[in-house]
């Protein structure tokens, strides 16, 4: 298993696809360099354009004889600096790096000064005006335990059954930064950046949020917030793998 | 006065000069297009290519009506993203953006780990094997008070005076990051990036940094550490200018 981070910035997200360069296209391209044959990998995660990682993983199957340790620097430098990969380690035959995960943990982070700050322009949705992150947080509490999610995804997401895990969720203030974390068992299509968008509304209320867990209804939740400011953080597997 | 930030990796440092883009250059067009015509501005400091300022001045006369709190976002609408004009003060006419300044504060922030963060690209001075902060921060206490700074200094700069008060001088670690702080009344060229390059040097001694301060040689201290880890962090103006 492959653990990595990665700015989205220049990517059409992870998967491999026909409209742009993705994460997985250059892994699989510093991969055959190293290798000499291209290998199939499976990610954990699909993440949209502009999505961020600081920890992803993949799994592959290889036959090559380089010791784990050697991994990272030696496809370090075959990789562009917008992504790093930062421990391998061996997992048992029955692994997989999408159904083996048991939880997960987004960052969301917005800046909220009216001036940009030059240094994280793509890395955080930038709202002009000042968040409440005391209300935002009490609001963050309502979404915490077993839910249907259906009112907080996005058409084009495939699954039918939308009853989420949220074990926690907090949004802490850090100077002109706020930092929206949340962990569960899983997530549906756009469900974080919808949370994002929803406890940034300034007249969003729990009365509401309340209604648009029950309901099931998109119209009830705030805006997909913008995809520059989200962060696959964490993702979690069973010691048992490895 | 303009207080401003800059990522300044596009940039051939601050000062206009022929061979490539600079931070004055996009201030003044800015600042063109707002006024309709082009002003001088003074600015606070020149800095290197590649080098980051997290606060930085300049000053100019104008004869504009625009009221101060609206130049922040007039201006950031028409700047680059990675440059940022934070606030604008009216300041007494013999105000003078770099003769005024009475303290200056850098910052000289390393990376390492030996796996690349693919977020701070051109951010920071990535050295591959673990730094010893706390050997670093004595080393760094040699250096707070009055000295003769010649051995910290590299060919181009063009003052004779090369004595300069270092108020303090701390290194401290966050993360995988290892972050120099150090504040005084003024510093020569390349001085910050010799210091930085001093303290990182595994076996700098007591003996040896004394030796650099005393003798004025350049050959005693360690190397330029790369311009894209520094930020000048802070500049200090008396309150009565304002």
């Amino acid at each position: 298993m492959f653990e990595i981070a990665y700015r989205g910035t220049r990517y059409h997200g992870y998967q491999v696809q026909k409209n742009g360069l993705t994460v997985c296209e250059v892994l699989q391209d510093a991969l055959e360099s190293l290798l000499g044959k291209r290998e199939d990998i499976v990610g954990c995660s699909r993440t949209d354009a502009g999505v961020h990682a600081n920890h992803f993983c993949f799994h592959m199957e290889t036959e090559s004889k380089i010791p784990l340790q050697a991994w990272p620097l030696a496809l370090n430098r075959l990789l562009p600096e917008d992504v790093s990969v930062l421990r391998v380690r061996e997992v048992k035959k029955e692994f997989h790096a999408r159904y083996s995960v048991y939880a997960k943990e987004y960052r969301y982070l917005y800046f909220d000064r009216p001036e940009r700050d030059p240094f994280s322009s793509g890395l955080c949705w930038h709202v002009k005006s000042r968040l409440d992150e005391k209300r935002m947080d009490r609001l963050a509490k309502e979404l915490v335990g077993v839910h249907d999610f259906k009112g907080f995804s996005n058409a084009g997401g495939s699954v039918k059954d939308t009853v989420r895990q949220i074990y926690s969720c907090d949004v802490k203030r850090d100077g002109d930064y706020v930092i929206l974390s949340i962990r569960g068992n899983g997530f549906l299509y756009n469900m974080v950046r919808i949370i994002a968008g929803t406890l940034a509304q300034r007249d969003m209320t729990k009365e509401r949020l309340q209604k648009a867990l029950q309901s099931g209804e998109r119209k009830w939740a705030g805006m997909t917030a913008p995809a520059e400011g989200l962060y696959l953080n964490r993702v979690f597997y069973p010691e048992e793998w490895f």
